[in-house]
């Protein structure tokens, strides 16, 4: 029998791949640094100055938005620096020194005399590659989207999704929160609101369906014996877990067929969503609290970094401003109640000195040049509207005293919109039951939400839950005109690449 | 104007929900700990023993196997303890003392007189509830998916994905790796395997569409103006972004329109994928390498949990001892190319040592039957099989020097089979070119691969991946028998409830 194990992979040594740019800068060890014999470093040429007897490039492997410079000398053979360019996949040997010129603390110097040695992985043809050197459009490089996170621009992008993910995480988890994973494929249809994929029916892959035979060709059926769709919220699903884990989060994926093409809306993006019981007494405030916490928290300590620089810095000094002061101000952000924001509103239009294409009116909806004078111009920073009416949000939020509103919050935020949206859960059955019959839930046309009834029916515990687009939380963080450029490969409508 | 800061979101003030019961069993203030006035915990009852003067409960709130006991004193009124029955939401307040019972630290005393109280928040009628105290079947729960996380098993499977999934973010984290966000929506269709869900045709969403008219109804189009997908894996994905970061990993929901009904396979499932560029020298080796090291290092140090503990309580010890052995082991994983696993299977099969339905022979591929052959009798533990037949395996997949086979693994556990699949990827444009087209992949009627071959064309560098069922991984720790059990709401053929 033959068999082996590999010495290297003995369990009693610590894995690690060789540093990336990012941890060997992160980490130099000061002064014993230019002694080090050997440096390898692995990565694309992002720019190459070749000079008479020494070429200066920058070679980056992605982790950071810099990369390192590299001094390569000239050596015996020079064919593999003759074939370096923009885009060149190479690997560099050489020693990491204290860096004489401005702008990096280190470079790596390649000079053949102490064992440097430039190989070339992978050639780019520099009158072919589509990205060059110079600056790109947003819409060329969506042409380009598997082409494009080589771009300093979205790799800064992606990076920060990376960070501020794991940031969420990380504050989740203090909390007392449970990371889940709720179901994309659904029977919800989103109370039938028409903006959601379903499934294409499949041919006799169910099992129950009879084998096709010449005379009878196969029968497209429902795969799931009923009709399925992609969901665009873990809302619901995410309260089944809250009443038995108490606390629980997701960061999914989530879909709508939605027609417009605004730089606001994705076919599919991601939601950070949370639902948890026993919220602390203060309704709505309570849940605005947490949510103003997380953001506070996570995003906060993320403005200073490199890569929100970079993102930020086409960024007009007014928006970074807002930006940044909303994180800075020791107070916490503004709140108001939806009636208040429509008298507001109705006062500036009445008067004429603001001239709205919607007028604004109580029972009517927030359009979006309401919700960004609110964030703009009347606060100039983050605000929490409460209690809208209930007939403009779903049955599941709670019903005030009044009868009229609903214990509920947007957050608008300056350039963005509305960013996330949360509420108090109604948990009493009876009143539940009743707005789910209003809503013909329960005629059992929309594929049976009795289940939803059974989280309050035994032991329903009051609770709580928000959600925040997760793009349109990286587009108010680095600043992004659309959100198109706030994921990796997006998707709208009649767009969908790779 | 009216407008409000609230002082409790100051936001100097550091938020904190209260703690769950497993962080305040976490951390109780050892000695002093009796003297804590008042304790508020809320959850649900899990069980209730009432006695004359005093009751028994335990309460849980999902965030630890255990749940605390609470001691109850009978008061003036009773009203509230009546009430209280295995699934009633409830909170109590009470102090936090050292318990003199065995099996627990620390217990909670509700009595009235020192300030305890009892507040009911949800009652759980005890004849209807259908979460019974008694043991409930597997297909049973999966009947009451939405209630079925209230049982102790499936909440410890939930939490176990959630720290698993953490320890995982972690490890990637300390390796360099981006956590990158890949489509789900697609226009690949896996090859044309035909197990890929698609989405139906929309009516007339395409903003391009002409509007309907009442002589013309709309026409149902494709919305992203060609064929959609739900994707079966992001690896493709991720390596698009591997030539720019270098190292991404995701863990994400992919999809299968699998119509068998195994305990292996789901409809729905999340896979834990890896594309790393610049991997080290040894070929597959080095993959199998990181490959084992994530899993040991993330697994190894969870087998002891008390999460864990619960979900391998009814699991036969044989299996547990192969399960712990192979996280114990200071040896790596045993390694055999597929050439010599077919060797081996050939010989106890030739000699009638073991009786196959499907006789093993070079060329084909490896049944289930010898795959678990391999790992459960063979090596006892997990194993390796690299280098299959480059005919067996995708078009991605390095070509050996020998021409016929691929750097490829699968890693056979015990119990599960194939748990990975990974390989080296051909970053050779012309070896790739030629098996793409050799697969039908570059005539055009698969939605272009083109933009694949672009990544080897500029700047192409070596990369390697893998892929990890989670739900397998979450079976083979947790010793279930059906993946079924390892996601919360499970989707598979004719089943989908929520």
């Amino acid at each position: 029998m033959i068999l082996r194990r590999l010495a290297s992979t003995a369990a009693t040594t610590k894995f690690s791949l060789p540093p990336t740019i990012r941890q060997l800068l992160a980490s130099p060890t000061t002064g014993a640094i230019d002694s080090v014999p050997t440096t390898t470093v692995s990565g694309w040429i992002k720019s190459i100055r070749k000079q008479k007897n020494v070429s200066f490039a920058v070679i980056n492997d992605g982790s950071c938005p810099k990369g390192l410079q590299a001094v390569l000398v000239k050596g015996k053979d020079d064919e593999a620096l003759r074939r370096l360019s923009n885009g060149t996949a190479v690997r560099l040997m050489g020693r990491l020194v204290s860096s004489p010129g401005a702008g990096q603390s280190h470079e790596l110097l390649v000079d053949e005399k102490t064992g440097g040695e430039v190989v070339v992985l992978g050639d780019c043809n520099p009158e072919a590659y589509p990205i060059q050197k110079k600056s790109l459009t947003a819409e060329y490089l969506r042409d380009h989207v598997h082409l494009r996170t080589r771009t300093s621009h979205i790799a800064a992008m992606t990076r920060l999704r990376d960070v501020l993910a794991r940031r969420i995480n990380g504050w989740f988890e203090s909390q007392g929160f449970c990371y889940a994973n709720t179901p994309v494929i659904t029977g919800n249809d989103a109370e039938g609101a028409g903006e959601t994929f379903r499934l294409a029916l499949v041919e006799n892959q169910h099992p129950a369906a009879a084998k096709p035979t010449q005379s009878q060709p196969p029968t497209p059926t429902e795969f799931f014996s009923r009709p399925a769709y992609l969901t665009v919220s873990h809302q619901l699903h995410l309260e089944a877990l809250a009443t038995a884990l108490s606390r629980v989060y997701t960061l999914s994926p989530c879909f709508r067929a939605e027609p417009s093409l605004t730089g606001r809306h994705l076919a599919e993006f991601w939601m950070l969503e949370a639902e948890w019981a026993f919220p602390t007494a203060n309704g709505v405030h309570g849940v605005c609290d947490l949510t103003e916490a997380l953001l506070r928290e996570t995003v906060g300590e993320l403005l200073p970094t490199q890569d929100v620089d970079l993102l930020l810095q086409d960024v007009g000094d007014a928006r970074r401003r807002i930006l940044q002061n909303a994180f800075e101000t020791p107070a916490s952000w503004m709140r108001m109640t939806y009636s208040e924001a429509i008298q507001e509103l109705e006062k500036v239009s009445t008067f004429g000195t603001v001239k709205f294409t919607y007028t604004p009116k109580w029972g009517h909806g927030l359009q979006s040049e309401h919700e960004r004078w609110l964030a703009e111009t009347l606060i100039g920073g983050p605000v929490f509207v409460t209690d809208y009416p209930a007939a403009l949000k779903p049955f599941y939020m709670r019903a005030n005293p009044d009868d009229k509103t609903v214990a509920c919050f947007d957050l608008l935020v300056p350039c963005v919109g509305e960013l996330v949206g949360g509420s108090v859960r109604e948990e009493r059955v009876a009143v539940l039951e009743q707005k789910m019959r209003d809503a013909g839930l329960l005629d059992g046309s929309q594929g049976g939400y009795e289940w939803y009834l059974d989280l309050r029916r035994y032991g329903g515990a009051p609770h709580a839950g928000f959600g925040v687009g997760f793009e349109r939380l990286i587009s108010w963080i680095s600043g992004a005109d659309n959100i198109r450029e706030c994921i990796p490969m997006p998707r709208w409508a009649g767009r969908m690449l790779l």
